[in-house]
């Protein structure tokens, strides 16, 4: 896992200052387009070009199961990851139909789903049987968290080749936002009970349960939070590890970064735990209905683009945030200028 | 203007139901599309079709000249307001980006820029050569005020002739958030001073004079704020009074409106107030960087789609949200069912 130890590329300043520049020169006030003027010039600064573009997106969905999931934490039966897996590979979910709408490249990778699964369109690069239970063991032993890491860096690898443009990473595993919340309270000075959401959809004595076998999760690891890859490795998932080689391998290869939502977050605050200079290449979509969200926002120090009171994963967040940033760029790049247009500039 | 008396269409409640209906049986948890959901079910009801679209988009410029200008209240001298007509009819505005970036139809229309413009593109539906001084007398008489609100209602019939899915107004003119500031205060109950923002760019000295000018708008005609129409005759402008006439006539013709920022909202307060029924076919693009928006999304008791600090008008907020309610129609409608995916349900 050495190649965690490479740090991301350095942003162009030179590139960020064009675009600055170029921002001030366009027929509107200063900042009057907010956020779109300000994501414009990131990706300039970060794609080395006065004239960014989120042509070629590449959308990368990593499946695993959990071992948690024994303790009753979700709403939804474990069998559903297999299912959901179809279901990608039919075509019929969320991030297909977006993946559609957006023209991005869809892949699914099984990191390990209980059960392996064959199919001609699946990407198969598993790194165990679903994870071993959290609230009693580690996740993954070393050998597997590094195959998982991989996987993810892989799939960067793959999405650079192809140029792309913009790297998102999705994901599916029932049981994994208990996953990630014990993430964000080993990772951040959080409380279980503010870190805790109902994920796909407990209840209230559902949400009592989940406190507690996250309270017996993080009592079980407490030791090891000064380390993240230990945190990744004793808290899980499969999936979650494959993100964060994903963003650390993107940033790394100078491939700006779409995150997605509560679990792709925890992902990310283990990469910037990793390899701080990973944070220049993340860009946050939305903010999920997932409470615990905003803490790692927080963190991370951005305004994510969108708060939708989305809080499905499967890169969907990312994924209908992608026109803004194509908005943003088509703004930046094919306004006119005030010169251009003979428009007056302000008093 | 009996034509204003004319009630909206209601809704297609059975409509309504099935697409609520139909967002139960798709391969999420219930509810975790958040907004996006809302927005498909609300359009299905609004369009009379289980399954709603947005392909066609109808965008209407409205530009027009405000004798407050005189005050010295805007950042940029009046003569842009003509100039930006001039951008717009060359493509070069932010608007002709986004219109081009969402295939949507794009018109501009004079209904009142101090100087006549002629061009082959312009819609010239002229109320007057710009409003008069505000602070001074009415922005408009009653026949000008007749003849904008009849600007407004013909574009929506454009829109309706032309099979559009939505419709969208903008705006230009230079000094209008003097006149959208002062029907805030007019019709909500709110202060001055917290409903009063920089426009274009105001500094703070040029803060503490608008808000000064808007004190006397107020004072002048403050005995007529119980009637909207004589609130938008009086404070003005052409371009707000065109909105209006515009978003009664789509919610008489049955026509979904996606209504922009600050100053289009400002037509919204004054529609919803002459016919209370127009708001169901309101639905709210983004919160705007003006302050004073947020009360009037108070009023209209919606969540905007997005909150990304724009503050430009000319429709762009509204352009920039169509992405997502396209991408909203198309999870509503193409994703698949429980059913269809043979994915279990909640436990």
């Amino acid at each position: 896992m050495e190649w965690l130890n490479t740090p991301a590329q350095a942003p162009n300043a030179a590139m960020t200052a064009a675009a600055h520049l170029r921002q001030t020169q366009l027929t509107k006030p200063a900042g009057a387009l907010g956020e779109l003027e300000a994501v414009a010039i990131r990706l300039a600064g970060l794609q080395g070009r006065e004239q960014p573009r989120v042509d070629n997106v590449h959308i990368s969905v990593f499946a695993a199961d959990h071992g948690v999931a024994d303790e009753g934490v979700s709403a939804f039966p474990q069998a559903v990851t297999a299912q959901m897996v179809h279901n990608f590979l039919n075509g019929g979910a969320a991030i297909n139909v977006l993946a559609r709408e957006i023209g991005a490249t869809l892949e699914i990778i099984d990191v390990g789903v209980k059960t392996p699964l064959t199919h001609p369109n699946l990407i198969s690069q598993r790194a165990g049987n679903g994870t071993a239970n959290s609230a009693l063991d580690a996740a993954m032993n070393t050998a597997q968290l590094s195959l998982a890491l991989q996987a993810g860096a892989d799939a960067a690898d793959r999405a650079n080749a192809a140029a792309a443009d913009l790297f998102i990473a999705g994901e599916m595993g029932i049981a994994n936002t208990t996953a990630a919340t014990a993430i964000y309270c080993a990772l951040l000075d959080v409380a279980i009970l503010d870190a805790t959401g109902p994920g796909t959809g407990l209840d209230r004595d559902g949400m009592v349960h989940k406190v507690n076998v996250i309270r017996r999760i993080l009592n079980q690891h407490r030791s090891h939070f000064d380390d993240p890859l230990e945190v990744l490795r004793r808290l899980g998932g499969f999936e979650i590890a494959a993100i964060t080689g994903a963003y650390i391998r993107a940033a790394q290869l100078g491939l700006p970064v779409l995150v997605d939502g509560f679990i792709s977050t925890a992902a990310a605050l283990i990469a910037i735990n990793v390899q701080p200079s990973v944070a220049d290449w993340l860009l946050l979509s939305h903010t999920s209905a997932e409470p615990g969200h905003f803490f790692a926002i927080a963190e991370l120090q951005q305004r994510p683009l969108l708060d939708l009171n989305l809080r499905l994963g499967e890169g969907s967040g990312a994924a209908v945030a992608v026109p803004l940033l194509r908005m943003a760029c088509a703004l930046h790049n094919h306004m006119a200028t005030f010169a251009e247009a003979a428009v007056a500039g302000k008093l």
